[in-house]
């Protein structure tokens, strides 16, 4: 059965940075399930029509059409129950706030630190896009939103409750990943993959996390391309 | 079988505003479990000697002495394992962000709002005691760590993902609450044991959350006794 996953990529089709790929990605890995990972410009709306959506990832199992990251982890739960990773009961409701930590809270503070970088590493093709509907999101320009000094602050406060669960366990998710785990790292494979910037202290818990996370599923994150793999395209 | 709850009390017997102590209280009214509710103050030490502990809240269970907030929880599911609390597996290894979420993002932020409120309502001979460990803790004095706009402009923020977790469900577990909901929610009740001061917007999904969570068990949160319940206590 084809399974396909449409994932955002950049400058160079290797280089994959959307987090909302990462966490199906490592998701997909988690379930040993293999997909072929297509390319995909935020520009190629028309790729996706079948979808009846406009943003990745969108995930095609055979006949099953899946749209939105968190979803495609509620289907492949239900489709392929082995392994768990949002779960149910208190476990999936308990799962919805590491989305919304990784999207409300720790997204933003990267944003600000890596926003031109990000600009860079989008494919040339994208870059009107991505600056027309970013800027009216933020209600101005990129570079005075760009504010590396606000960003690292803000995220050093957001990762508080992040450093005190991982002085109890190894992941968030306890012993071993799973999808809080895979929900809040997506971010981190976003910065790394277009940005060299320090996010996290080597000393920090959360630093160490991060090193187990890249090696997880034979290194599947530590593997992927980054900008400064790419010859000539991080300025 | 004799369950007495150790709690915190202030300026009057009947104000009880430990935020561990309400996670408690909560716990065991889920539990349907009923306890006597013993006032102690800070320097009550020689009370808890039995405990060979030095905080509140102690929960004494027949021949069972359990300190720590969580490991009451924790203890709760073990022996009365009817309507869980934190759960096992995924969802009790989640359940310990949200413990984190609240001590490491909420309380910093709410202190600096209510810090002077606090010493208002805490025990006069409790005080020097109050004040000495929170300044060696803080660096500095009371007065210059008490900052209501800084503490706002915090709390605002870590709030994020909360609204996003009430855009989806009434309560963080979900349909009901449980312990993700009772471990946040403590800290809210602090500050309204003590304060009078406005933490969230009428607007905020967050403030439709804590009315649902202040209704919840008879109104056990609605019914407890506010600083300014007391004659002459709230400055």
């Amino acid at each position: 059965m084809a399974r396909v996953l449409y994932e955002l990529c950049g400058i160079d089709e290797r280089l994959r940075f959307s987090p909302y790929c990462w966490r199906v990605r490592y998701a997909l890995a988690h379930k040993g399930l293999e997909a072929e990972c297509r390319p995909w410009h935020f520009t190629d709306k028309e790729a996706l029509a079948f979808a009846d959506h406009d943003k990745v990832p969108v995930f095609v199992d055979g006949d099953e059409v899946v749209t939105d990251s968190y979803a495609i982890l509620r289907y492949l739960d239900r489709v392929y129950p082995e392994a768990p990773l949002l779960g149910d009961g208190l476990a999936e409701s308990r799962a919805r706030f590491f989305k919304h930590y990784a999207e409300r809270a720790l997204a933003p503070a990267m944003l600000r630190t890596i926003i031109m970088d990000l600009l860079n590493a989008i494919h040339p093709k994208d870059r009107d896009y991505f600056r027309e509907t970013r800027e009216k999101r933020f209600g101005r320009a990129l570079e005075e939103f760009h504010s590396p000094a606000k960003g690292l602050t803000q995220l050093d406060a957001a990762l508080e409750p992040l450093r005190g669960c991982l002085k109890d366990a190894d992941f968030l998710d306890g012993e071993s990943p799973a999808a809080a785990d895979y929900l809040v790292f997506g971010n981190f494979m976003w910065a790394r993959c277009v940005s060299t910037a320090d996010l996290v202290s080597n000393a920090d818990p959360v630093y160490a996390w991060l090193e187990r996370m890249l090696d997880q599923h034979d290194g599947l994150g530590r593997h992927a391309v980054r900008v400064t793999d790419i010859e000539g395209a991080y300025r």
